[in-house]
């Protein structure tokens, strides 16, 4: 079915999947931590039947998981406007028959979701803490978005361990100058980390993201740091991002 | 005062920076973590007037400082042998008159120094939990140095704690397997990690070293991963490692 594309959207390609997402600058569009989660996601084809993207914005994530799983997927997402962008990408991309999304808080995800049932759980959650003083972007979309204004990072995560089985994966992305609170949090809900990549724009500069790979009920003290992605060779995309985003063009 | 060289020792210099460390291989050499520590390791000449280098070794941290600080700088280490190889290296630097070994369980420092009184704690700690399965050493020295038989992360962070002033620094090395660890139990005992370095053997290896600098009673979610060091360029030290152990030899 092809989907209507409304007023002020566009549709946008990640060229190295093929996957195509309605997008809107006005409203939200997907950033490269969206496909840089993506990637990171690693993903087991035959025992990972059950996803989860919680905060899903307009599906990016999910979407981007696509061609690499035929898991039932579920997107959560609260705003109505950016739950609705993500049903029509889904019907974009055929995926009718196992993605779906609950246009509902993740707090309210166990009325459609039993807990201890999930295989992998995905988030881009909001990144920051929600202050009186925050300079937040006059886009209520993106302030939902970007500030822990309807969810915080302790509730992702006590969202995410009850959804997963035991030794069920999460997969995140996140601030790195939030790195103590996570850790925190983390083992404050029964996820283990086990895999975590640093993001530096350049070789030079401090590092703008994390993503973290977690277990439920695994063991401490097995931590991975894996080697950095550097995003930028002087004022280009670098080899290594450009063909995450665009594929081998070799 | 020119200090006896035992049968089985020998003299190291740290080019870059002139001092001289008294090892032993058969006891215990210093390695690139205590050099990466030292260079690590912020000091401001004129507030930092009181260090303590706690599971000091030979003195190789603390020497390390030396051309960095005209503070009072008090090397702990438990193991007699290493404390005596601490002591005559302060004499071979001539530092005895800002330079003190205390010989006992970092526990038992308060016995020596007051709480809430450092303005700098550097440590270099044992990194293995001690599992009765551990491949330990079979050299004993080692074995106290590199697993944690005598002490643990949890008291390693609780004596740093109690003997910083407020807003006092921590500058600690580790290894990454034990990120979840090491920030968790931070936060337990009132230090927020402020800035952290990820060192990764070549660029495409995992990291092998984590580089922390936490502050005592400081704010949460204020971590910066400041650039990767990565310490070759094929079998060479890469030109940053270089520098850090030879000075610029350009």
């Amino acid at each position: 079915m092809k989907p209507k594309i409304k007023i002020n959207e566009r549709i946008d390609q990640l060229y190295s999947s093929d996957v195509k997402i309605i997008q809107s600058s006005q409203v939200f569009s997907f950033s490269l931590d969206a496909v840089l989660l993506a990637h990171f996601t690693n993903l087991n084809a035959k025992h990972d039947r059950n996803i989860v993207d919680l905060c899903a914005g307009n599906g990016a994530v999910g979407l981007f998981l696509s061609p690499k799983t035929e898991a039932r997927v579920t997107l959560v997402e609260i705003q109505s406007l950016l739950a609705d962008m993500a049903s029509r990408s889904i019907q974009l991309n055929n995926l009718e028959n196992r993605f779906h999304v609950v246009n509902d808080s993740i707090a309210n995800i166990f009325k459609y979701l039993s807990s201890d049932s999930i295989d992998v759980v995905t988030c881009n959650p909001p990144y920051f803490v929600n202050r009186e003083q925050s300079i937040k972007n006059a886009n209520k979309y993106l302030t939902i978005a970007r500030h822990e204004v309807l969810t915080s990072l302790s509730e992702v995560l006590d969202v995410s361990s009850r959804l997963l089985k035991m030794n069920g994966k999460l997969f995140m992305v996140h601030r790195p100058e939030r790195l103590d609170d996570i850790l925190f949090e983390l083992k404050a809900h029964r996820l283990a980390p086990k895999r975590i990549q640093f993001v530096y724009p350049h070789v030079n500069d401090n590092a703008n993201m994390v993503l973290i790979e977690a277990i439920k009920d695994g063991g401490p003290n097995g931590v991975k740091i894996i080697p950095p992605i550097i995003t930028y060779s002087g004022s280009d995309y670098s080899k290594e991002v450009e063909t995450i985003l665009y594929g081998n063009t070799d």
